[in-house]
Formats: C-alpha cells, structure tokens, sequence
C-alpha cells in the first residue's frame, strides 16, 4: 500500500535529500461481462471488496448472488478487474464515478437534484428509520482514536483516508485506508456483502475526513443508520441522511461532536443515562 | 456557497441546540451540445468555469474557441448546464469524472496504467520542463496562509476545500474553494481558459489537501510548472509530475516542505541565495 521516493527536505532554509514514504496510488478498471465501466484511482488492495462495493452502491447489484465471479484479468495486470454477472442481472450502458448519469437527470427542465434524491430513494434497500436504537455519544467520542490507531499506512505516509466499521457493541469490524476516501467505504460495504452480512443495522461507520452526499448514500444502502466523520458534512449529505433517517455526525473530535440528524438517536433517555 | 442548518452540539456530555453553516453541494448536469455527459458533485458558483476546466483537462476542448456558448439550461434549473461547442470538436462517447473510460485501457493484456499515462502524455499541451525558472522557498511557505486568509467559505464552515492560483511574482490570480477538491482546481483553469491566459508558465498552484494524479494532470494541463500542498502526495502524482518536469511541494506547513520532484528549481543558486 506505500512505496518509497527520494525527497528534498527544506526547513528552515536549510536543504537535504532524504527516503520518504507515499501512499500508492493505481488506476482500476472495473470490468463488467468482460466490457469496461469504470476507472478509478485507488490505493491496490482488496480491489474485489472495491469493485463489489462499487457496483453494490450504484444499484447494479443488489447481493453477491448476483456475482458469478470476480477476479482481476491477468496476474500481470492487477489494475484490471473484471466481474462476471449472471445473465438476468442488467448492465447499464455507461456509469460515471459515483453514480450513473441517467436519461432522467438529462432533461432540461427537470430538475437534476430532484431526480437524484428520486435515483437514490429507489435505490436505498433498508428503512433505516425503523432502526432507532440509542447511541451512545461516549462511545462515539471514542471512535476517531481508534480507527487512526488502526491506520497503518496513515502512520507512514501521514495522508491517505480511512473509513472504519464498528458493530453494535463496539468492536472494530474493519478498516480500510485509500487514496479514495469514497474507495475506503466501498471496500468495507464490498467485504460486507461478500460475506452476506448486509443490512448493517446498528453499526457505526467513522470516516476520517468530510461527508458529501455520496459517502452518506453508500453507508445508507449498506443499511448503516450512524455516520460519524471527524470533519464537516455538506448540505446535500445532512439533507439526505435526514431523508433517510440515518443519524450523521461531524466534527467529531475530543469529546466533542455535532449530531446533524437523527438526534433521537443520541437524546434518548439510554444514551442520555450513559453519557 | 454556505447554508444553515440546525444541529445538536454534544460537548462533554452536555446537549444543546443551535445553527450550523455548512458548504453547499449540489449536482451539476455538464451537457455537451444538449446531450448529457457527466454529474459531478459541487458546491454552485462559477459553473461555467467548472465545466469548461473540466472539459479542458478532459481533452474534449483545448481552448476557449472550440467553444460556442456555456450557460445554464434554465434559471429554473441552475444544476444543469450546456455546453454548446463548435461542429468540429469531436464529442466522446462517454466520460467518467476525472477521466474518460477510454478503449485503450479496455483490454485485458494492455496495461491500464501505461494507457493512461499515454493518454495523459498527449494531452499535456506545453513542455513543463522548459520553463525551470528558480523557485524561493520562503515565498512557497507563505502560501498556505494566504489560501487561508482568502477561504471564506472554509471561515465559515470549518471543510472544505481550496485552490489557489498564484502569478510569478506572487500575485495572488484566484482563491476556488468547493466541495471537490478537483473542482477548485478546474474553476481556476476554466476561469483563465476563458480569459485566453493559459499557459500559466511561471504560476503556482496551491491546493488545501491531498495531492493525486488528477490533480498534477489538471496543473500541467494548465501549463503550471510548480504545484504545492498542505498534506501529502500519492505515488502516481509524484510519478507523473516527475515524467512531466514539473516541481511537486507537499507537506508545506510552517518553514517545512517537501519537494518531490522538479528539485532543479529549488536547488537553483538564485533559490539558495534568496532561501
């Protein structure tokens, strides 16, 4: 996941060279039925997770039932993988990065956004507002220590993003590090799927950066009804997760921390007694 | 740019209300002569220079005469915008955000990555390396205070991020802050495409975060010889502003960088002396 290269080091003034250590970044192409979908650029690593996860968000498949198999093209070209559907499943014409651009959203005179929200509603499998258990902000409070002390290639290289996927007792499932930040999620919701472990009710999922509106879809879809992230949330993700009655957290740092939406979550008598 | 919503604050334990401003993002529909080409999350605000950067760094226009008219499809609608380009410019198939799923890289035995740096060889317009005026470090380490001092949304909201242009004798050209870290950088570019300025030989480009390949390649694109950042760069971004000639900075933070590449620059007696 890192790599080395030389670097001229200035502090103050003063010049040297020395070894520094990068995250690696690859483009991977995704491969449908043996036709290319899309590239993206990754950190290598897990790229089945990646891909299933990818496909999985943007409603192509619903289960790995749907998968047949999944497996890069040639030992001697690990940025190409190719994922093989069975038959009835549908393979859309053209997909960008993150989702697809449909006729829908092409019309002028529709509103774009409005046909987002309508895309993505559809699309969310998990009623997420059904699942309404408390959380626990002390337990929250500590998630952001614990998924960087997870973060081996962060260590290294001191740039790269992270995700983390925390059960309902706490216990850290997985973590993921990506030059991607959108990567990290996919390959956390992809090694779910494989494991025929969605919906992820309950669970928490901590990233290390900002949330958009896309990071909020993936974790919905998963089923995944709280969102925390060290960092700030757009409009468009807190009007989403509202939507779709997810529980979103931002700036969550030391003890402190903003609950965008889904404050029942975190006012509930339970969560207001452990606090 | 900025939007407010209510949120609950949690701060040692202690609950309460108030409002939150947070940066707007939205869809914005690029259209290529009505028809749909690519969704991108951004936040609203210099459109057109978004879409003509994107365009630009795309390789479906190399300049602003290839250009008919850029504007939003209704003032009802301001998510989707159309780009109307001279009959001779060829329009791709299909485009993904960052690049285009190209043929090349669609064979299983070619290898992706040597694809896409041959796609990305032919679209850089100007030899970087030609131009290897002298670097000052202390110059270099100003910048990330003032692409602060001009972040007015980040002022605001706390995330998001930034680019900033800077002419050769300092000059501060142009502050983009966005959701996307990419769409700052084609704001700016858009902006000095239509402005018939590029290439900008001798400028700098300052970004927030993180430095990838998309972003070295929109900065050579632009003609830009020296890139600089606040966190780290990833391999593939070194690796390609290495092949290019340009000058990549990371970790510029206080009176400490590190250069990666383009060290002629700032190893130049003239650099030295002013250092």
């Amino acid at each position: 996941m890192t790599d080395r290269r030389r670097v001229q080091r200035i502090h103050q003034g003063e010049r040297g060279f020395r070894a520094d250590t990068l995250i690696v970044e690859e483009p991977l192409e995704i491969q449908l039925n043996g036709e290319p979908l899309s590239v993206t650029m990754r950190t290598p690593g897990d790229d089945v997770d990646l891909a299933l996860g990818w496909l999985y968000a943007e409603g192509i498949i619903t289960s790995f039932e749907d998968v047949v198999t999944a497996k890069h093209c040639m030992d001697s070209d690990l940025n190409v993988l190719d994922v093989r559907l069975r038959p009835h499943i549908a393979v859309p014409d053209r997909a960008g990065r993150g989702f697809t651009v449909s006729g829908a959203c092409g019309t002028c005179g529709t509103s774009s956004l409005e046909a987002l929200r309508e895309v993505t509603a559809k699309a969310v499998r998990w009623p997420i507002r059904d699942d309404a258990a408390p959380v626990d902000p002390v337990a929250l409070t500590a998630l952001p220590d614990r998924l960087r002390g997870s973060q081996k290639a962060f260590a290294r290289t001191g740039g790269v993003h992270a995700a983390g996927l925390y059960a309902p007792d706490g216990t850290e499932l997985a973590v993921r590090e990506d030059v991607g930040r959108h990567n990290a999620v996919d390959k956390i919701v992809g090694e779910r799927l494989r494991a025929g472990a969605l919906p992820l009710a309950g669970h928490v999922l901590m990233v290390s950066g900002r949330v958009g509106y896309e990071i909020v879809q993936k974790a919905a879809m998963a089923g995944i009804p709280v969102l925390a992230a060290v960092s700030a949330p757009s409009t468009l993700a807190v009007d989403l997760a509202a939507e779709l009655g997810m529980t979103l957290v931002g700036f969550l740092r030391g003890d402190s921390m903003n609950v965008y939406t889904g404050t029942s979550r975190t006012s509930s008598s339970q969560a207001a007694s452990s606090a």
